[in-house]
């Protein structure tokens, strides 16, 4: 095919080779199981009249680089954290020394909501669905030992993001990391807090400008840093379909893109470095596809809505996560086979990060050897099925390619009802989005009530239940510990600095200026992240429920 | 797409609906996990230019039916055995319980040999890799409760195919099941014994009559029986490329039909009922492109060199085994990963039935757990994955196309040279595919030794290993039981009757006789597998290794 497909070399020549000039490929030949050659891309070829599309070019459909994951391979980052600092480090290094290659910091919800450990309102939540950090001695225990300028870090926080981001660079300071180095990416998608997740502080208003005072600091100090990780994850999770998951998410990537332009970003810098945030659900080939209509699309708004005519900006880099919602309590080990096949649909999709769950995730925290089993499911795909030797190998799939339109023209319908409806925010706070997924949520449950959808071990072949595999349990101890050490971090700093500090915060959110410095410099002095939030929360008032 | 696609519609009408009307749909509707409609296959559409083959038509690269598995699933068929009968029996019944749809049989070395268990050459070995069957005592232990006429089995068995069809339909008629509906099939492919295997007992000349008067017993009595499933899957598991494994395994099918017209059996009706057997191994989209590429290239001999006219006799059927030799006995638990994405490969290849490897089984005979937790493999890509609800979902990838010629192309080529060696069998004799089989297992070799080629647990990411989980073991009280068993038909039988079968079957050998019908007899009578095996070697001769 090589031979006759004048256009794929001049690909190859122009675009190709000078990318792996810049990146090296992995491998010295790519060959399949039984030494067939494997090229970097594959095409209808000339004869077949139609002009294919190459990975790294606009639209991207095929991949946001030529060489894809024949360059490097997908970042392997497990979601982990738990108990306490100190705790979560270890399982860090664990996953670090079984062969991850990033990684993902799991808070629990009083540090993503803005409240301390010792805080009456985090009681019972302490290092539950993650790790508690208050201050910077927190972050240092969680990071101790990691070179942050080796090693990206992605935390999923949101809310709180401009906190905790401080929080790095200020242990990175203190390592003598160069800001500048550091990479990795905060959630800081509030919107989709409204829509589905639940953790906000402020009304959206506030929560945009934090969002983009978060961006515009990472422009000038952090530029390898994503500042935001644009979500569509836990839409799905609550019942999205696949349509909505692609529409909500690019619909609030538009309200983001809009609020830095208030903030008088420009739409390319600000796009080039927004990073996205799917699930990886069970259909293999409506997952693949959703993630190339996804880039699709997404790069046709960049340029014809913002008028970007960066190429390198419309590009739609994501990270992704096997979905936690298909993972069953019944006959947990079953789970290990739905996450390899939802993994596979990311890798085929060209995802940039995986994280694949736990097989005991649906019972609790998972346990060290859950936890490397699902690192090792990403290695097989990476290194022994062949599906990361060739990019977009499900390109052409007249069934890939169907499903692709379908999803695309599907969520562009969706993104022009909520222009209608005055943009993101507006929809949300109408309640479009969350009505959309809970209608969508009420059909599948009602799907799998009637038996019209079959999940194994659930409502098709259940058993008896053996008792469940031990997992990971919280020691009280611990917790003890952390609200003891909070309140002694308090203690033991200088109070007035402190104190000034979280008043030029104060000032800083009631005028203009940018909050992200002053934050950084109430971290540096040991103020906590509930001292912080309240500060903002003095300024910005609270979100309420419904409100 | 189908609205503007005459072609799609006309077989729609012509030739899906009508498939349908014999085979109605598993599901009402096909949709996506999201609710998008999912139609019975894609195409290129006319709008491409290129006509689009559809599967259920020559040359069946797309599928043998036209409804695959929208209309029936592939026949789940975990391979099992060990012990004796009546634990195999118990083994059976949990599995069916567990939604298994057919049955696989794996018999020990000496049934396979033709050694019944009391035999010197047995020792050591009664009940270790499969369950012994000596008798029709023991048969119809082994098939208890098992309604004959409802459920299809698969017997992998070779040299003693007569013997072990024999009995199982000697246990049929006293069933009060009609030989007619008996359906399923014996491996009965004794040439790749011979470059594989090594579960030879005549030479290849009368090898092959015993074949051949299987297959014409079948044709007479058993019309739903698959008299021969041609396997790939010991040569690769040897060692062979994919392309080998069509090649080496089509140039002995082709050996088949030609001995099968010597036995006067028309070229088409043998094809039809012949079935084939590959591995299904770690490269997602070679493999899924191997089943296709064999299927076009079977059309296409049975067609061009058989002069076979009937479509249906060129469309290649086959059941496919995850492969054996990429389970690593370091973490074990990884293994379910390797066989769902090697199963995957099956599915999309359109496997007519499958058998997941368990993920212990390089450490020794798999648990029940482990054996459930392999169906739940099939289980779960059957019903959540979405990948069995449309036909032939990889075609049209520029990738999966690319290989798919690759290989039919590669395979063509060695088929060439065999016939220019005279045939399989003259192949054979010379050791021409055990040569070609060799070197491709060395070139491997040598690639993990350099770590050229990854293998998780094993040159990467090596661990320091726990204590294997527990295994099924022996009990070797239940061998003794076996042996003493299979001596006590011997002395309750009526001899006379037992010996003047024998008698009739060496006259049957001996001249052109079909030799199933005594053969038959004989396990009536109680003659015993040992006994049967050695009046033919009275006959044929044995086989040595290196003859």
């Amino acid at each position: 095919m090589a031979a006759v497909d004048e256009r794929l070399q001049r690909w190859l020549r122009e675009r190709y080779e000078p990318a792996v000039a810049r990146q090296p490929e992995r491998l010295a030949q790519f060959v399949t199981e039984s030494g067939l050659t494997v090229e970097p891309v594959y095409g209808p070829g000339d004869a077949a009249g139609a002009p294919a599309e190459y990975p790294g070019e606009y639209p991207f459909t095929r991949g946001v680089h030529p060489t894809m994951h024949r360059g490097r391979l997908w970042t392997m980052r497990q979601y982990a954290g738990y108990s306490t600092p100190e705790e979560t480090n270890e399982r860090f290094r664990y996953l670090l020394a079984q062969g991850q290659t990033g990684l993902s910091v799991a808070f629990d919800l009083p540090t993503q909501t803005g409240y301390d450990s010792d805080h009456e309102a985090a009681e019972g939540e302490v290092g539950k669905v993650g790790t508690p950090v208050c201050s910077l001695a927190d972050m240092e225990a969680l990071l101790r030992g990691i070179p942050l300028d080796r090693v990206s870090t992605s935390m999923t926080i949101n809310a709180t993001a401009p906190v905790l981001l401080a929080l790095y660079a200020a242990v990175a300071r203190k390592q003598g990391a160069p800001l500048e180095r550091l990479s990795g990416t905060v959630q800081n998608d509030v919107l989709k807090e409204y829509i589905a997740r639940g953790t906000y502080v402020y009304p959206p208003g506030p929560s945009l400008r934090l969002a983009t005072d978060l961006a515009a600091f990472c422009a000038e100090w952090m530029p390898r840093w994503n500042p935001i990780s644009i979500s569509g994850y836990h839409m799905r999770e609550a019942g999205a379909t696949a349509v909505q998951e692609v529409a909500f998410t690019l619909a609030n990537a538009v309200a983001y893109v809009e609020a830095a332009a208030v903030a008088r970003m420009d739409a390319g810098q600000f796009a080039e470095r927004a990073s996205f945030f799917f699930a990886a659900h069970n259909h293999l080939f409506e997952e693949a596809a959703k993630f190339r209509a996804a880039r699709r699309l997404w790069a046709s708004i960049v340029r014809e809505r913002f008028g970007v005519t960066d190429d390198r900006a419309c590009a739609l880099r994501f990270h992704a996560q096997t979905a936690g919602v298909t993972l069953t309590a019944q006959q947990p080990e079953v789970n290990s086979v739905r996450t390899a096949v939802q993994a596979l649909a990311a890798v085929l999709g060209g995802a940039q990060s995986l994280h694949v769950n736990a097989q005991d995730e649906a019972l609790g925290l998972p346990t060290e050897e859950s936890a490397a089993l699902a690192l090792r499911a990403q290695q097989v795909l990476a290194h022994e099925s062949g599906v990361a030797d060739t990019t977009d190998p499900l390109g052409g799939s007249y069934f890939v390619e169907h499903l692709t339109d379908e999803i695309e023209a599907g969520a562009r319908a969706y993104i022009e009802r909520i222009d209608a409806l005055g943009g993101a925010v507006a929809a949300i706070e109408e309640g479009f989005p969350q009505g959309e997924i809970a209608e969508a949520a009420y059909r599948h449950f009602r799907a799998v009530e009637s038996g019209e959808r079959s999940i194994v071990g659930v409502n098709l072949y259940a058993e008896d239940e053996a008792p469940p595999p031990p997992l990971t349990r919280l020691d009280p101890a611990r917790t003890e510990g952390q609200i003891a050490h909070v309140r002694q971090v308090r203690r033991e700093r200088d109070e007035a600095q402190a104190q000034a500090a979280l008043s030029r915060l104060v000032e800083a959110a009631r005028g203009g200026e940018n909050t992200m410095p002053p934050i950084l410099e109430c971290v540096e002095a040991y103020a906590t992240l509930g001292e912080v939030s309240d500060a903002l929360r003095s300024v910005f008032g609270a979100h309420e429920a419904g409100g």
